[in-house]
């Protein structure tokens, strides 16, 4: 019932709002005795970090986690939950009063009044700012550790922005990691270029651009999940829909299975290396809801950011009537490529979680 | 936790496998003091149900349920859980060992494996068989009836198959119900006549044919869900991957949006007789996760059914070895018509369980 | 959330009214594979089963039930879950209308049309009726018989019937079955001669009496359950206040230990056969929440059943004027024999759902 | 499957330990548009807090928590999540080794290691640490605030000390508050003298000593609640048996009951005032699991705090042998007075949400 929780052995709940002192998450149900990275935390985290190319190398992170409980005084994780702050700043609210009265079109502002009523804190966008998807970030990074650990790799990549395509992995043998690390998370470079140009267009036109996200995930055991609403799909989708943005989630062939034939999307079944796998992958690695051991992989539809310079039209809740809204400031004209390790991080707490439960 | 239970506040436990002696549903939590219309339960339930043209008049239904428990003694609903049973009838087991050595490619045979072992009851595909749906039809048959009582309409049609593409509702201002009772369940009745070919010709060459249910919701109050992980969006997906050849879900314009610009996508507000309302639905109904007030659509796409009669590739999971399978009986080569039912059943049960929650 | 479920990893759901078609239960996450010994569950419902003497010889079962789910073609628990049906008989339902406007004190009566309504099925108390403990042994006796392949062995006693109190087990090396199979539920039969009067004469002055059922637990893991809410204790007490007539739950000295001093209620630790145990076991087997791996136990009190033969006070809630209540037909005198099964087959689901959690 | 939450529309989530660099919470499903009054939340904190006579003038609390989220920018609760933390001072964990090696008699040390392993955090007990009720309180006041806005008022007193018993409330209708605000928390101020004097004699001896707490609510709904494992007392017993050092929960007559006649316990019906109530209150305000409107009470049966001065006997687990052990530093001798607040508190978030969930 819960809003801002995910999972269930392993449970992550997430708190804070855009403006207010602080975000962060209490992490549940991480295994005792084991050291963190915490480099590889921080290093993972800035890759969807604000305020820098996020492809370029890491640096000094702002977002610097402070760890209030969850470590022994050794430094090793003991089994209490984790619980992790990061402080906001530069969060000079200025005058909301403005989008208290007249919702930005494509936000959540006008939703979130329905359901919070005038109390909603309006500033950033409360709850549903973007931002909330840091302490998302650092809890993916210690279940990709762990994951890691198992044998088991996740890695996403841009599939498209405004419509421009990366090539498309391997899904039955796919190679990891899919780029070098603190580069665009493209497999082409080339079309990575002309993404860049699109997101650039857009910018210059006071506009913003979608996209999509693919993730890919190897060395899982088979045999996670289970049928009807233990669906490993419908786990995953759950939480990836619970990233800001995201319109659609598809598994495998996905919406173009629909458009297949039976032997065409079928995936024969072969022995490689003494093990059973299938020859093609259409099936995404998953079959009655349940890993077949195959590679995952799925694909997460991003709308463009709704944040534009241009004028938009839009009605003042006090008098309805109709106005004309200009958001000010400077904004991300396209959130997909730091949207890429956050897709990788809800996965990665998922698939911990089924692990976890032995299911 | 479970697989087979979805919902809180409204929650439906589904049981049975292919070939045990029955299959059924217990619900949970539907408000007391309500007469049902089972000749209407009966109706939804047919369209659905096997051996018939799913677009026919509904005949009398084989699958008429048991209702054990939850209602009085005149009748109406008492709060206590009501449990359905619907007996499983020609049920001849026939030879199943030769499935459980060779799995059929596409089918949950092998992951079923991998997570129960060699006691899955393999007949029929046992709790994975597409035959589960008849109680979450049931279920969501009780469902529809609370919510049309609250001015919630739900109606699906088949969006495309193999290709083939239905008209598109529209999005801002729908007519419900989209097509006549009893008829194939599309807006553009040619385009119906060139699916039913699709379908035959599958038929004819022993192959199978996926395709995309929409679903359209109208009459829905705004500000139920929330954001991250109490998203509607997720919360539908979660339901809609359960039904069993579901691959992906998207809202609104769903991957669409990835190709468009913000100022293409985003839903501008106005004020329409009095009413806060947006002048396109882009969005699909849904922002930040919450609804607004505005009709919710999404699709799903189904993958062909995996059951065909061609010869394919597996394996001898005994010898692990190569081998031919072929498929024997008459299977259904396209689920489609018979998921567009399930799909909105489905709907309304989280839809319900939404509004009960008051969330 | 729900009313009906216990467990989450075993979960076991209860439906039906006393005068429903049916009752009975569905049982989910129940390792496949396993073959249950049916003849050993219904000796153990015989236990509670009403119509005898609760402590004589197991008779034919009227509650046998029909298992519609879950078992695979050669009998073996599938991985599906199990749907177990006891239909009732003899539900003649006689004239009800005057429960319906004047509560029976002591009943859920009244409470429960605060809940649900005029629509509260009454006759017999409905989904209140001490009725819906056999679908509970019933699952109890599935768990049972997979604590005991585990080692653990679940033994309940009459602690105390109407102030007329049973032998202490011995709490640190109790001696497990307690009383032979068949006999009055007790340590001391002498003491059990003296409860039978007791409830005798209850019977015969057309009253009923309360009693307290002790329950021990041996060969059960160190390291299940958790801090806080996690706690076994707390998962035990929230289960077992699900059986009809509990108003206490206590675990080692319980209540007693508030009048303890420190040292006189710590357990000193020293070594046993190489291994780590207590010298004594005031603690009943938990500390922090946790198994320490000595025996748990616990009590329950069990209040005098409130159907009683003398005409008692109540209103009459259509005229809000005082009347004068007589319950007709024949009622148990003391529930507390037959709730000692029960209460074996509640912590049984509790500790196997522990178990399967790795928790 | 958290141990560390408790509610389900409120959801209280606890974090730390005794020795990390803070505790804290975070509190999801607090209704928006709220006006905290923080000095009221800071005086009930106090009413628990170490270091003082728990009785006397509540002093400045250096508990005094930062809330880090769901407030907006003008200080009313916002609809996100209320995360607090109160940061632990003066730790010095000095030598913990010993600890590691011979676990404390009644403490949970012992089975936090079979939880945990090494690594769990002994310092100060860890998550097992009664400082944890800190936040618990801090929620639990946020829930009061809501509760007396809705007519509700809970109150608990010291029902035992040492087998000194206060005086037993009107279960029909009691006067709240039970005792002036900062005095001793007994009814009965002759009885609290003697409790007083029975705690400074366990604390001269170098022992401890148990007590039992008694909770009261008056004001509450009928209708909470339900049959089975929904029923009020099995929600409260869990959420209570979650305060260290509880072992026994007992509703209304409680363990007394199970010594009554049925025609003893029953409550007749009556009309007071126009509305249903009952001449006695020996079910506690509940039946059938559902409030019905009359006063709720229950007591909690507290162990003697197992940090005694005296020498007790244990194990050195890596030697397996018997060693003896003195735990140093000065302790409360008795826990109960400080755990009065915290019975109200945990009692306040249970009720809270249950009214929430509207059941």
């Amino acid at each position: 019932m819960s809003d801002y929780s995910l999972g269930e052995k392993l449970k992550v709940t997430i708190f804070g709002q855009s403006h207010a002192p602080a975000i962060g998450c209490v992490i549940e149900g991480y295994p005792a005795g084991r050291a963190i990275d915490w480099a590889a935390v921080s290093a993972f985290m800035a890759r969807r970090a604000p305020g820098q190319n996020a492809w370029s190398t890491p640096r000094k992170e702002a977002d610097a986690p402070d760890i209030l409980s969850g470590l022994n005084d050794q430094g090793l994780t003991c089994g209490a939950p984790i619980a992790a702050v990061i402080h906001n700043q530069n969060t000079r609210s200025g005058d909301y009063e403005h989008l208290r009265r007249v919702p930005r079109p494509g936000h959540a502002d006008y939703a979130a009044r329905l359901k919070y009523g005038d109390a909603f804190d309006v500033r950033g966008g409360g709850q549903f700012s973007a931002r909330l998807t840091a302490p998302l970030c650092l809890a993916g990074a210690l279940a990709l550790q762990y994951l890691n650990d198992q044998g088991v790799q996740i890695a996403a990549h841009i599939a498209a922005i405004g419509g421009i395509e990366d090539a498309m992995p391997d899904p039955v043998h796919p190679v990891l990691p899919l780029y070098a690390p603190g580069t665009f998370p493209v497999i082409d470079a080339a079309q990575g270029e002309k993404m860049k140009v699109a997101i650039e267009k857009a910018r210059q036109s006071g506009d913003s651009v979608g996209g999509v996200v693919r993730c890919l995930v190897t060395g899982l055991p088979g045999g996670l999940g289970g049928p009807l609403f233990g669906g490993v799909e419908g786990k995953i989708a759950q939480a990836i829909f619970g990233i800001p943005a995201v319109k659609g989630v598809a598994f495998g062939e996905g919406f173009g299975a629909a458009s297949l034939r039976g032997s065409d999307n079928n995936d024969a079944y072969c022995i490689e290396n003494g093990a059973v796998r299938t020859i093609t992958n259409h099936a995404g690695g998953i079959l009655g809801g349940i890993t077949t051991g195959m590679p995952l992989y799925f694909t997460a539809a991003f709308k463009p950011t709704p944040s534009i310079a241009r004028a938009q039209q839009s009605v003042n809740l006090e008098t309805m009537e109709k106005t004309e809204l200009t958001i000010q400031g400077r904004h991300d004209p396209c959130v997909v490529p730091r949207a890429v390790p956050v897709v990788e991080a809800v996965t990665a707490l998922v698939l911990m979680d089924l692990i976890l439960q032995g299911a």
